[in-house]
């Protein structure tokens, strides 16, 4: 209840809100990979659009952080918050434009540990739109929060070691090798940087505590 | 000794000379690698273990930092050394996992540039297991301990070159080349983060000197 | 003005200046391999010396902010800012070695994306040496110094991505690409650490204002 009396603090929750949503409409178009016949340059397109928008979202935070005088959370871990909300997007951006850059619609179909990735990916933005309005009350119930992100972040590393183990097996040539990994690296960029939000969200209960 | 009058402060100390020792233990197992006809899946089950205590050692100093008024360093640093000690043990378990997913044990031998990498990091373990002790007092002869730790990741730094100019000699297929430089990369990475591990300890200095 | 009475913090703000001179004077050691047939062996032996220079500038500011008692910005975000600097030549150091190491010097000339990227580098440099001394003041054109520096590591990617896709277009054997794909790599986390900088920048302008 230490905040109550701070009425504007709910625009600073409502800027982490949003970046959740906003997170989880990007995963949702990286998912489309996965369908039959996807359109590679269409998903690359759309999520430069969910990238430039989020960067709208944080350039907005900053500004109020800024201009305001009394923040409900320390600015440097706000400022942390937003950074590595970012780099979620920015890497499932990259992950889109290089399999459309390295022209990987080419192959029959993505490779199964890769799309795997992306459901692990999937769960992370469902739990971060669940939790990130419990961001306000900072309880114990985040605890949940930061098993659950450690849980699916071993998920993903999980399908990401699969998928080397697949990639190195000797099925692609060595260039379509690379060019996979690249991707694939991209993704499990991704998934640690969600990891890292719950970090993040997890030192800033552990001074408020 | 101005932490003299808070007992249970050892409690703490305790934790992080835990985390040396498991840490030792850790790498021990690794360079087993370099042995004759080492046992490739026994190695790694065995790191998962190592990683697994480590994992558990770090909930019970979360849970302990949670639960206590006053900590003997700051909350924060104590979670980031944590943390960075956690990330060497990630990466030598995934090193060693690595070498037994990819069947690099039909290999003759692994590398010997990556057998003086495994080298660097049991001479880094021992340093911490050496040191960790005196971060109770923070005194001025931790000075020794980044400078070492300095001196090692240099080291380690060159042993990973060299052993990129070797995968990359021709000697190996463009495959074998790409698994032995993934299993490299974590290894560097473990080493890197011996030295993460001393510029926490060296900001914790800089702070209450 | 709230630091005037404080004469010796100039020590301070000049060992950042030093260090920023002493980054571009780098960049354009580097920038030489663009020249016609660049010595690369002495390219990379004289960023080695710029890199030692570096780490003797660190080493001085870390001793001043030991044994001084009001520090003009925050220790620890003092000890941050020169760690990225540091980041930045290293990586730099790091690419000119790695392509003279590999014998990269046999190629007819190195690919068009990755002097691209040095070009990047030198804007970076000539950005930081612009706005360094302006960190004393802390006022709102430091604004201008992120959004810039955003502005470059945008081009620094999109040259990064652009040297991927040709490495991977099937002009090089697989091996060259490994090879100059870790060069670009080492170009790329230069590029990042500039912007590194700029965030440590504008964290501490956050703090201040």
């Amino acid at each position: 209840m230490r905040f109550s009396l701070k009425p504007q603090d709910d625009t600073f929750y409502a800027f982490f809100n949003d970046a959740a949503e906003n997170i989880r409409r990007g995963v949702g178009i990286l998912a489309e990979l996965g369908d039959d016949a996807p359109d590679f340059q269409k998903i690359s397109e759309r999520l430069v659009d969910v990238e430039h928008d989020n960067d709208q979202l944080t350039h907005r935070l900053f500004n109020k952080v800024n201009s305001t005088f009394v923040t409900p959370m320390d600015r440097t871990d706000m400022y942390h918050l937003a950074g590595k909300l970012d780099d979620i997007l920015d890497h499932i951006e990259a992950a889109a434009n290089l399999v459309y850059l390295y022209g990987l619609s080419d192959l029959p179909a993505l490779p199964r540990e890769m799309i795997e990735q992306i459901t692990v990916l999937t769960q992370q933005a469902e739990l971060l739109v669940e939790f990130m309005p419990k961001l306000k009350g900072l309880n114990a119930s985040m605890q949940d929060f930061w098993v659950e992100c450690n849980r699916l972040e071993n998920d993903g590393d999980r399908a990401y070691r699969m998928l080397l183990v697949r990639l190195y097996s000797g099925e692609y040539p060595a260039l379509t090798v690379m060019k996979l990994k690249e991707v694939g690296d991209e993704l499990e960029a991704a998934c640690d940087s969600f990891e890292s939000v719950s970090n993040v969200v997890e030192s800033v209960y552990v001074k408020e505590s």
